[in-house]
This record gives structure tokens, sequence and C-alpha cells, in this order.
């Protein structure tokens, strides 16, 4: 399969320290070396580093684990490939416009059936599951929403209905974001953190590696991160049940 | 104004030596600090590393200047802000899919009145001339071409005049590619340069750099290199006239 990490915040914030963990499972930890991305917003632009190497051989992924890109709004993956090649086209997080914004997306899970999955403009590259099941959610969501709705969140409401088809055809885990709002849905792994003053110590469980949160902080601070399984040992993770789905905006579980 | 710099190869190559020479006009021998970003394909995929720092300062660009990342088509872009503020919805290259392809494009100049040129589906995130000018090609082709024609080429000439329509509105280099092809449309500065067997040397103008491309390439490999001034001082670049395109497919002009 594959691991998903995102991150929502009130502050641009970067994910060095939890990147450092998940890039651990990328060929080392884990076996989810076939690939990985990371996609960080700034605003309403988003830039996607992506590499078919494995994350933890990857020079990329080294300068990330490093290199402090401050963003409200992350999605991350590393991939065990199951359904299409090894590939850049392959390769997550998808990413799409739609209304004058990003769409991205990464997926981990495996769907049957998929390349039947009505899809209208939004045309896969690649050839996996995954990408195939964006494309539809998007087609679906212009279907329904030919113009963006004032609400935003109604959309993602919407969403969470027609992902409920998607998992019929499988398992899906997704992260989902259009640079504000960050919608994580799990059907069989997923958890999530939400990290507020007062903060503490964070210790990785991949690498030996910790981390002084308030010092790195201020008290306004509020940082969300999502992952496939906590990527620490000392804090209390928020484990998500099958068919929960929960969405945030900077920050917060809203 | 800004730099562009393409290249389209029939093996993949790396851009390094040329990236190298690019990389000093963002902030060091040029005035274009307001971003940089390149487009590497790898069959149909795409990764755009894109960063609204100088590239001459940007830690992601000393990377890209010494990671061998190859590929068949590249499209990369130095920037100097004139329409829409610094930052990263308004760092080039820009991206959309179309027919299931990754179409990816950077443009030098300027435009007026480019606020009303119609847009269909496809809409821009920032607020510049020039990603505006992209989704209206974009929203062109689809028009014309509601299904994609068995010769691409066909819609590559399509855009040629598309982008004559464009040129009344002010100063348009274009660089813009669909992963196999890669178009170069010039309407006051463009130069490119196909090497070939046999190879020879060739030396940086913006930085004391050579290569002996006879070390690093087979007999026959072919490599076209487009940029808005050349990058290197020892070597013969075709110089376009204004109103000059010149399509490129596997290294060759077409």
């Amino acid at each position: 399969m594959c691991e998903l990490m995102g991150m929502s915040a009130n502050v641009p914030t970067d994910i060095c320290f939890s990147f450092k963990g998940l890039r651990q499972r990328g060929g080392q930890t884990g076996p989810h070396k076939d690939g990985w991305g990371v996609a960080f917003y700034d605003n309403k632009g988003v830039c996607i580093f992506k590499d078919p190497q494995p994350s933890y051989e990857s020079e990329i992924a080294q300068l990330i684990s490093n290199y402090p890109i401050k963003s409200k709004a992350v999605i991350a993956h590393v991939r065990q490939a199951n359904r299409g090649r090894i590939g850049m086209e392959n390769t997550h997080p998808f990413s799409r416009e739609l209304w004058g914004r990003n769409w991205t997306y990464a997926h981990n899970g495996q769907l049957s059936n998929y390349r039947n999955l009505p899809v209208t403009r939004f045309m896969p590259v690649g050839t996996t599951d995954s990408e195939r099941a964006f494309c539809f959610l998007l087609s679906q969501i212009e279907q329904r929403f030919p113009r963006p709705p004032k609400n935003r969140k109604t959309v993602f409401n919407f969403i969470k209905r027609q992902v409920q088809e998607l998992t019929k055809l499988g398992v899906f885990n997704m992260l989902l974001s259009d640079g504000e709002y960050v919608l994580a849905y799990c059907t069989t792994k997923l958890q999530w953190i939400t990290r507020r003053a007062p903060f503490g110590v964070a210790r990785l469980s991949d690498i030996d590696v910790d981390i002084d949160f308030a010092k790195e902080t201020t008290m306004h601070d509020v940082v969300t991160v999502i992952a496939t399984e906590p990527l620490t040992d000392n804090e209390n993770w928020h484990k998500m049940q099958p068919g929960e789905s929960q969405l945030f905006r900077f920050g917060e579980p809203i």
C-alpha cells in the first residue's frame, strides 16, 4: 500500500520534523519505496515535489526534510505501487485546477473496477486507481457545482458522500485539499494530532529525532498533522474509525 | 521582464549545465529575482519545482543545478515581476491537464488588456497576464479540438495562430510543451541551439563553468536548448526573429 501525511496550520509552518519520519518509511523503516511526493501550498499557489525514487534515498527528499518550506496546508505520500507502474505520472500527490484553485490529493489503498469510474473533463495522466478516483471526484464536484458555492465547506460535505461510493470499490484512505481546507477520509488507517499551546517535546518513531515545539512556535499556533500511522511515539494521536472523515481548516478540526 | 529556458532531447538528459547559467540571472548576473521554476517531464508525468525566492539564493535551485534530473522535455523560467505580485501562485511554469496530458508553459513579456481574454474551464489561479494567456490558449485548443487529433502537430499549428492574437496585446515570448513537443514562440527575444555529434566544449556566459559534452553524451544524442539569451559564449545560437515560432520534438526542430 502507501502512507499518507498531511498538515493543516493557522500560520505558515514547515513540515521538516514530520517529513523526516515519513521519509524513513520510504525504503528504510517501511516498504513504501516506489516514489514519494509533497505538495506545499503558499496561499493559492502550490509546489509539488515528487520523485519516483525511494524517499529514503532521494536527495530531493533529503533537502525537503531539512529545508523549512512554510505552508498552511501540506499533502504528502510515500508509495508502494500496486496499480500502475513506478513512474512520475503515477506518483502522488496528484493535482488539478478547478474554479481557479489548485486541488491536490493523495490516496492509500487499492480499488477494483476503477477503470469505469466516470470522468468528464478531468482525465488521468497515469494509470493508477488513485488518480482515476481523483478525476472521478473532481468530475462529480464540477457536475454538482457548475459554479463554486459561497461556502466551500458544502463542497467537502459533498465530497465525503462521493467518497462513500468509492469505498465500495476497496480501501480508500485519502487526503484532499484546495489549499485552505484539508479533508481526511479513513477506511482502514488514518490518525491525526492537533498541537497547540502549551507545546511540548515530540519524538519521532522512525528515527532518533526529537523536537521541542515550545521553542519553534508561538502560543497562538495551531497545527494538525495527519498520518497513516502516528509519526511520534510520545503523543496521543486520534485514531480514525472506518468510514470516518474529518475536515481541517487552518489547523482546526471543523 | 523574465527569462525563459527550455530543452528538448531524444534521450533523457539533465539540464544542470544550462540551469547553472540561468540561475545566475535570477538575482546575480540578471535582475530576474522574483521567483523561478523548472518543469521536468518524465514520460507523461511532470514535476515542477518552483519557488518565489531568487534562484541565485534558492537552496532548491542550488540542488537542481547539481542534481542530474533526466528528462526529454524541460521548461524553465526566472521571473522579474510586472503583472501580479511575487508569490507561488504567480510563479512560472504553469501547468494544466488536457486530454490526459500535462501541459506546461512559461512566458516572457507583458500584455495589456489581458483580463478580458476569454477562458472556459481553464481558470487562472494567480493574477499574471501570463497565466491568463495560458488559460486562454488551452481554452481555445479545447474548443477547437473537443477530442485530441491523431496528429498532435496539428494542435501546435493551431496554437501558433492563437499566439498571433496574443501578440497584438504586447510582448509574448513563450515556451509550451505537452511533454513530447516543445513550442517556442518569439516576439522579441528567444534563441536556440541544437547539439549533436560531434560534441564539443561549451562555456557558460554567466558563470565560470564549462563542460565537454563529448564526455557526457553518446553519438546518437540530440539535444536542443532554448533561451531568452544564449547561455554559452563559445557556440552559435540561432536567433529567432519577431513572429518566428519553432516546434521541437525529441531534440529536433521540426
